[in-house]
Parts: structure tokens; C-alpha cells; sequence
């Protein structure tokens, strides 16, 4: 065991006790509404960690099909692949679905769910879909009220091979939604909408097993889900300065960091150079529109204790700049050459696509454990 | 070996007769000037994409300690590694010296300098040092007439186990440079600045071995490279909409692309969804200030064709929606569900830093190689 002092920089690091808090948070809600929770592990995609906020008796959503084949391989069996599937990749799913019977893909067309039915008998087993239903205009999906849905809905339960599951939405206009209430409206909405889709199936005599639903900030938003039967979410178990512009949680409950050195000064711009750029931060400026913007980063010393007005301006491969929002002289105590920091991500999906490993630390900032991630496709 | 279209997606493509070519126009450049190429490595951190850039027996540079070790177990002697060095980095520069002799690093403070002539007794042979230099006020580095440059390199010099190389910059500022005059001038400027910190060196009675400068836009902008004794540059290899959207390339020079299908549409809105988002893609959005802001990237045929106007206007993590910039309704014939088209990548280093691999095809579609790259610290 070492001391996060010793850790090379940059280096991505998680809170043990602040990511465990998040994740007993969303199973709360989970458990307060007796609803199922279906976490998303796109953020860490790292089966040590999903053992403490969606173990393997949990259903679990993914992102791609690597996490599908990643997850199955540890025993989950009910895996949701949320992204709409690929004619391209249906020769890779029965190999998951032999380690996973519940391994579930979905479609948001007829000529998505045309080339399923042709593809299917392939399958040593049958295949799970969900219809994907759009409640937000943001993204994919069919309308609750389109005749389409339905014809999905016939064609697969009337398919060889082919299992209906229910319907599933992401509301991730909830991502837009700046303050409380419009998140708590963006939260009905998307419940209603989405069990609007298995009531227009209803009536037609299509049954939904499952109803899913869920983003982050529609689960936090502190309003009941009515009308679903599964909640997911993803972010919440590390959270990010996305998160906490948007009011879903305080900067003080934001788990992952990025570990990083002082490198140089730029004296004469009050500018503070460490080696931690976008490779090690990512690209993402997701608060770029909110109230407060905060670059690449929000800075930290090595404790994890913000230090206030100072964030990650700009960002080259490898460099990135620290100023303050006044733009002070950085004083030398905090920033002298060599120093290590701590930057708050923007994105925690994003940051933690740029490692392989996570360094996790407890409250004597020693790395208790190192957790691996998948990546890739 | 297989066809492109039978790669699964996302995938990342490299066009190998447009790579080649962008190698050697580079080559041309240095040969032409009688100037030593030191290329970065930094855009495809690949053994196997090296060979026909940078071979072993040229000079490299090196944007992380694990590119460093890569290079020197492959054989390359001479690697530059051209971020500040941090105090926590030093203890694994002996085993990069062991195998790599001439292996660099950079230091642009008395801070740093100092910190390395603590450590350096601990290797086992000396390890080189050259200075950063600012020549444009983009990033790191000491100005040119500053004393503490004359003051760094005469510490250098009289240390114990290190030896003065010389002085190098990276003129940053030239991706601001908007048309060619613009560039042109940057390129002046980035030689004129640097090889007048070499002679304000001279002066003090310090010799430069290395004056070394670049950027891809100043290495391509057309001048001569006056007062430097090596020029350095990386992305050219493969260019990217941000390269072409300085005019330092066509668009018909980016050799990378991003495979990609057609998974679903929201045909009110005329978009098409893709399985690349910015997962594949990156969160980079470099053209945004430019004339023509290309979003996430140039959509293009399987062939590579461009296809005129459509571009990945927005991006989830593995979702992109792919818009005209006249809004018009995307023709079945291209986009239909399950079609695979290739994106041009907005920058191509943030974009190869999403893969582990790289498709490499010719000009029968048919994916001839595969390089490994290395990513991490």
C-alpha cells in the first residue's frame, strides 16, 4: 500500500468513502420506491468497483459490447447493451448471450428490428429486446404515440428467436435542465412518457415486462418515478462538476479526481502549468453553459479540499494551465513547483475513458486497491 | 485479412497511402532544408505507424514517460521528452537512460533544474537536459532574454551527471493561425525567438548542440526554418479537420477516419444516429473558430468520399447525430439503417488516444495491417 504522494502523475483516483456514499444514495431511491435500479457502469467500467454499486445479482446496463462480454464473463446475466444495435456486431452477441441469458439489445425502427428477426435464428437462444422510446426530442427513439412502436413491438414478439421485453428510455435533456424544478418536470415527463409507450403497447395487447427509465439527474431529482419499473443511471456513483452545476449533488460529494504535479509558472500571467492536459482530463467542457464555468477542472490540493476560484483553464495534449477566476497570483504554498493536486473532472465518463486504472484512496489518502477498466468496443 | 466493411464499429482507420504520403512531404521539408526531423510520436504512439515516420535510426519525441520506454525497447536511442518534468517522474528515468542514452528531458525553471541536480547522482549514466523556451506566449517555457535561462543552463553545465543539450519550443500559438501569412509569420517568429535564446546562450559562453523547434502548422507553413538545427511536429502523419481547416492540409490528406454505422434516425429533425460518439470520436471540437466548424467531424462514404455538408454535429458518449449544414433530409441511399460511413476526425491525436488499435487499409478497402498503441503515463 502507498501513499497518494508516491503515485506517478497523472493518475485517476477515487474517494473510497465519498463513491461509496454516492452508490448507497442511488440504491436508497431504488429502495424507498421498491423500483428496480439497473446502474449504467459506463463511467468506470470496472467490475471492482461495480461490485459496491451494482453486483452481480443486480441487472446492469452497458454501453458497449465489450462491458457486455466484460460484465457476463463475472456472472451478471441481465445485461441491457443500451445503445442501438449495429447490423455489424449481431455476430457477436451469442457468445454473450450463452454467458448471459437476459443479455438484452434494443431497437428504435423497423428496419432495426427487420434485420434482428433475419439475424436471430443464428442465435443458440433467444435474443431479449427493448423498443427504445424518445420522451425528450433528445436523441433516438420512437414517439409513445407512434404507430411504429407497435409494429416493433408485433414483429418481435411474433419473431423466431426474438423475446420482447418492455420499452426503455435516457432522458439526457435532463442534462440541460439548470435548476431543480426543471429537473423535477424533466423527471415526470420522462415517466410519463415512457409508461405512456407501454400503455399505447397495452392497449394493443402488448405487454411490458419492463418499463426503464432513467438519467442521474431524473433519479435525484427527488420526485417519485411513477409509472416505470426500472431506474438507471450511471454517474452518480462518482459524480462530476457536470453533476454539480446542476444542483444533483455538491462538489464535496464528487469521488473521482486526477492526480497532478506542478510542472512550471508562467509568473507574469499568474498561470500555473502541471501535466495533466485533456489526455489526462479530457476534452469535455460540459459546464462551459452553466452559472459557473468550470474548464477543464476544479483544483484541489492533495487532501481533495477545493481550493476556492481555482480551476483548469485550458488544456494542451499533456499541459494544463491552472488560473483563478480573479485572477490572483497563485500563492507559492499551493503552487510551487513539484506540488501535487487534485482536479475535480468536468466529465467523469469522459476523465475516466483516459485510463486503465483507478488508484482508489481512503480517508488516510493511502491507495487501499487499484480497480482495472475495459475499453474499447 | 478482411474487408473494411466487415470491421466492427466504432473503429479507427488509417488510409495508408495518404499516411505515407504525409510522412514523406514532411521528410521532403527537412531534407530540403538539410534540418534534422525529430517527429512526435504523440498522435499514434505506434511502433508500427513509426517505422514509416520515424524510424529508430531518427531522433524521436515523446508526450509521456510510457511512449518513452516504448520507443527505447524498440531500439530508439534519442527520445525527447517534451513535457516538464515532475519530481515524482524522476525515479523512472534510469531504467528509460539504460536503454536509450540519449533520452531528454525538459526543465524551464531554476526550481526544476535544481530538483534534477538533486537526483541525477542516483543514475547511472548522465541524463541530457535542454531548456524550454516561450516564443509566443502560448504555454511553457522562459523567454529568451531572461536570466534565469542563462542561470538554468550554467547549473546544468556544472551538475554532476547532467549534460546541456540546448533548447527547444513548440510554438502552440500557430494553431491560432488562421491563414497561411498568419502561419508564416508564427514560423518566423518561433525561429527568430528560439535560436535568439541560443545566441543569448552563446553569448554567456554556452553552447546549444539541439536548437530545436515546431509545430505541424509552422513545420508546413512554406519558410525556411532559419537559426534551428532540428524541427519537430507530429500530427501530420494524419492531418485532421483542424490541420485543414489552417490550410496546412486538403481534407483529402487525412488519413484517419473513424468507421462507423448508421444505428438509427429522427427523421422529423433530418439526423442520423451513428454508434460514434465522442467515445470514438473524442470531445474535441478544435474547429470551432474556424471559417467552417466541422462539429465532431466530416461524415464520408466507406470509400472515404466526402460526402458534401453532412458532418457529426453532436455527440453522447457512443451515440453521434449526423446533420447537413443546410438541414436538408439525408437520402436513404446513404443513411439507411445499418450503413457504414468513416469520419474525418476534428483532431486526430484526441481522436487515436480512443483506440487501442488502429485498422491500417489500402486502397482496395482490404485492412492490411494492424497497429498496437500504447496509451497511459
Amino acid at each position: 500500500m502507498i501513499s497518494l504522494s508516491q503515485v506517478p502523475t497523472p493518475a485517476c483516483i477515487i474517494d473510497f468513502d465519498i463513491f461509496k456514499r454516492n452508490c448507497q444514495r442511488m440504491l436508497a431511491v431504488a429502495e424507498s420506491e421498491q423500483i428496480v435500479l439497473r446502474p449504467h457502469v459506463k463511467t468506470l467500467k470496472s467490475l471492482q468497483a461495480a461490485k459496491y454499486y451494482a453486483p452481480s445479482s443486480m441487472p446492469v446496463t452497458v454501453s458497449t459490447l465489450a462491458e457486455a462480454r466484460y460484465f457476463a464473463s463475472a456472472g451478471y446475466t441481465d445485461i441491457l447493451y443500451a445503445v442501438g444495435i449495429a447490423p455489424n456486431k449481431l455476430n457477436q452477441l451469442d457468445a454473450i448471450l450463452r454467458l448471459a441469458a437476459d443479455f438484452t439489445v434494443i431497437a428504435d425502427s423497423l428496419a432495426a428490428v427487420n434485420t434482428l428477426i433475419d439475424f436471430a435464428p443464428q442465435y443458440s437462444q433467444s435474443l431479449a429486446v427493448m423498443l427504445e422510446v424518445d420522451v425528450d426530442d433528445h436523441r433516438a427513439g420512437l414517439l409513445p404515440e407512434s404507430d411504429e412502436l407497435i409494429a416493433c413491438a408485433r414483429a418481435i414478439q411474433n419473431a423466431s428467436n426474438l423475446r420482447f421485453r418492455g420499452v426503455m428510455t435516457h432522458a439526457g435533456g435532463s442534462y440541460d435542465c439548470l435548476d431543480s424544478s426543471a429537473r423535477q418536470a424533466m423527471a415526470k415527463q420522462e415517466c410519463e412518457r415512457i409508461s405512456a409507450a407501454a400503455g399505447q403497447l397495452a392497449r394493443h395487447g402488448i405487454q411490458c415486462d419492463i418499463v426503464s427509465a432513467g438519467s442521474t439527474p431524473t433519479a435525484l431529482a427527488g420526485v417519485s418515478h411513477q409509472g416505470i419499473t426500472e431506474l438507471r443511471a450511471g454517474v452518480y456513483a462518482t459524480f462530476d462538476c457536470v453533476m454539480a452545476g446542476l444542483g444533483v449533488c455538491q462538489v464535496t460529494d464528487i469521488a473521482m479526481s486526477v492526480l497532478t504535479c506542478v510542472i512550471g509558472h508562467q509568473r507574469s500571467k499568474n498561470w500555473v502549468i502541471v501535466d495533466a492536459g485533456w489526455m489526462a482530463l479530457s476534452r469535455d467542457q460540459g459546464t462551459a453553459g452553466h452559472h459557473t464555468d468550470c474548464g477543464y477542472g476544479l483544483v484541489c490540493d492533495i487532501n481533495g479540499q477545493v481550493l476556492d476560484g481555482w480551476y483548469v483553464k485550458a488544456t494542451n495534449q499533456e499541459h494544463g494551465i491552472i488560473c483563478h477566476r480573479d485572477n490572483i497570483e497563485p500563492p507559492e504554498a499551493l503552487f510551487s513547483y513539484g506540488q501535487v493536486l487534485r482536479i475535480l473532472p468536468v466529465h467523469a465518463c469522459a476523465t475516466a475513458a483516459q485510463y486503465q486504472q483507478y488508484h482508489v484512496v481512503d480517508d488516510t489518502l493511502t491507495v487501499s486497491q487499484q480497480w482495472s477498466r475495459i475499453s474499447g468496443w
